[in-house]
């Protein structure tokens, strides 16, 4: 017991180790460039240049900067298979005067600019879609427009935009208890929860998922789907189904909004079980069979086949802004009806925003989480996808604007770094609505 | 060091499990339908119908009959990436009397159809293309067009053609010792052996790939590049590159053909030090990304990052395809020259008979083997791809067909099927010649 003690700490210890060792300040973002810092380069690589999942070095800063790029190098994945149809259209039209665009960060005085704000958070890609166009597109690092780089919980808004799907469809009734659909939960904490709430988190369920906790259930969830390496005598959950049933309820369902990637894998089984098929082989059906992906998604798979909903997913940044163009559309894209526009409509709404102030995001006021999106309520009706390290999606509407962005920031939490990227994404919409 | 030669064992086993148990009649192709059997099926799978890596499975009949097409959902893979264009064009024109062609097996009285023939060899998947249009495609089991499959040795063709483009642009010199390229070989067994000689494999070198033989070395090189699961005390290699360190000289090279994997990694190897980039980024760049491939492809890679050139390849049967079809013209397809017509031309003209015939393939008589391709010299010039357990590429340039083949056959060895196989390939090859 005291090994799986020790291993789980561990393993969360991995997820947090930057935040453990805050003394330290991390590398800078040059300095821990990864194609400078030269991992898994040379055949062989030397051994002090190999990004190992077996210790751990997957999650471990810098080498991170390397392993987000190379998550599917290391762990079993499971094809999200693009259609077998034309590549969707994604014209160019670049605007060098973006990279000057000037912001003011939140919470300090002096300016940065657009260019700055990429370096500063530890951008590996970005793009920015204008009217369906792109206007800007930049790699750094090992990344490039054809390397997959995993998207952490922006994974959550795709299966989250699938469930409503499925629900605007008839197939999942919102109001039910999760365990009509899932009756093996009924005695968990999801048991009278209504998929309604998993969908927007507001279960009351135990599990903390703070990264900077060594205790969080966060790590042993991670152990479960097979995200840290399992110790030698490790005998917990080998999947999330497993895990998913050793979750206790804690206080009351619908009573706030609580970040628990938990909830995501309860969705995940939700559509498994209405459509008698895998979610990621659902969301390859549904979404990206139909937007023309340049590349199949990889999604990470635990050893009961499921794939990892909350945070598995990896793509290449371009097929990441065709999904959000989709959105920004309301649903239409690629010449046909991808995701119903009644669903825009109803993630684009948000959902209380009192139930996610006690959550007590600092960066995010006004704000709410609806369906696995962070709707920002802001003048623009702008709403997000957001992954841990600096993933996400940042669709603009009034603006008709798409950001899809990947890093690799030393810190879990995108509160760390908001005041930075929220003002940036912000001040480039304004430029772009600007006339010229 | 016992628990370690028990584990090389029972990894070889694993490897040969049907063979080994050669008495005991497998199940029949109906029998051990994938989709009949429910491997991984349900949410979560029961216990007993799982698939695992840790214990094996993923290499134990009938479980193959699942895991060869979901081998990337149980180990690392690597991305090989298509181009970001459009897909190229392969035009229907399906043919329903090619189910009834009619042959006679090699060595046996009696008839069999196409299709007999199919279910027979325990075929998961086949596409016959005839002047560049699919007249015949049929996916059975688990198989479906978007699905990948292990293409195990076909993976050594598409390499073998990599080096002879980099040989014909004079960037690999195949003349030239293993060890002008890779010097950390001088003191193998490869050391003296020249890049022809490993593309050909007539190097005298100390490894067995008896796949029915518990003690071969294939065992201890498919645990170096983690294609079986390591015990707990293996100490051994853990990455290709260690492993090809150890083996030893044994006879002379270029005195006969004998099939060893061990090569192709030496192919592998040299790719990735005149190109310095890993020999998949180099098959993306050069081959995957030109011919207008529907899906990326996936290879397996170890813990050093080096992709598993003998075998590691995971693909679509299309895609699998649009290669054979590539080779057929010439090398120019997609509207381009993808492969250097030279290059086409030498492989068709194969190697020595009198080598191969040093083998000793029962079934394969007046072949011969070059650059990673099987010669047949027959009256129609066909040339093959083939990777054990039944995948295949049968390129007929007399008859303008291109067959490429999925299968899942509980013998490892082709030879043990190739009476049925050979001669069904060549019955649809004169069925497609002749006038309608």
């Amino acid at each position: 017991m005291r090994t799986v003690l020790t291993a789980i700490t561990s393993g969360l210890l991995l997820l947090a180790s930057p935040s453990a060792h805050a003394q330290q300040a991390p590398a800078s973002p040059a300095e821990s460039d990864p194609a400078t810092l030269g991992w898994m380069e040379g055949s062989p690589p030397p051994p002090e240049k190999r990004v190992l999942f077996r210790d751990g070095g997957h999650l471990q800063f810098p080498k991170t900067r390397w392993a987000f790029a190379h998550l599917r190098e290391l762990m079993p994945t499971a094809v999200i298979a693009r259609g077998g149809e034309r590549v969707s259209a994604l014209p160019k039209a670049l605007r060098t005067d973006l990279d000057s665009v000037t912001f003011t960060p939140l919470g300090r005085s002096g300016t940065m600019t657009w260019s700055q704000a990429f370096e500063d958070v530890y951008g590996d890609a970005v793009l920015v879609l204008h009217k369906g166009r792109i206007v800007y597109e930049r790699y750094s690092g090992v990344m490039k427009p054809d390397q997959p780089h995993i998207a952490f919980s922006v994974t959550k808004s795709y299966f989250g935009t699938l469930a409503e799907i499925l629900i605007a469809e008839g197939k999942i009734d919102e109001q039910a208890p999760v365990s009509r659909y899932v009756p093996e939960l009924a005695s968990s904490g999801f048991g009278d929860a209504t998929v309604r709430q998993v969908l927007d988190m507001t279960t009351g369920i135990a599990f903390s998922e703070d990264y900077t906790d060594p205790n969080a259930d966060i790590a042993r969830f991670s152990l479960a789907v097979g995200a840290v390496p399992a110790p030698r005598g490790y005998t917990g959950p080998l999947s999330a189904y497993d895990y998913l049933l050793t979750i206790a309820k804690k206080g009351s369902h619908g009573e706030g909004f609580t970040y628990r990637s938990a909830n995501t894998e309860v969705i995940g089984w939700i559509i498994a079980r209405v459509t008698g098929k895998r979610a990621h082989e659902v969301m390859s059906e549904r979404i990206w069979s139909q937007i023309g992906a340049e590349h199949d998604g990889a999604i990470l798979v635990d050893s009961a086949g499921a794939p990892f909903t909350a945070g598995g997913l990896n793509l290449t940044l371009r097929d990441m802004a065709r999904f959000g163009e989709t959105m920004r559309l309301g649903g239409r894209f690629n010449g046909r009806q991808v995701v119903p526009a009644s669903v825009i409509a109803k993630i684009r709404e948000g959902a209380g925003k009192a139930d996610f102030a006690k959550a007590g995001y600092r960066t995010l006021p006004g704000w709410s989480y609806k369906s696995q999106w962070w709707v920002s309520h802001n003048a623009h009706g702008a709403y997000m996808a957001r992954g841990i390290h600096g993933q996400a999606i940042y669709i603009d509407p009034a603006a008709e604007m798409v950001i899809a962005r990947f890093a690799s920031n030393p810190q879990a939490s995108n509160v760390r770094f908001d005041d930075i990227s929220l003002p940036a994404y912000h001040a480039v919409a304004e430029r772009l609505m600007a006339k010229r």
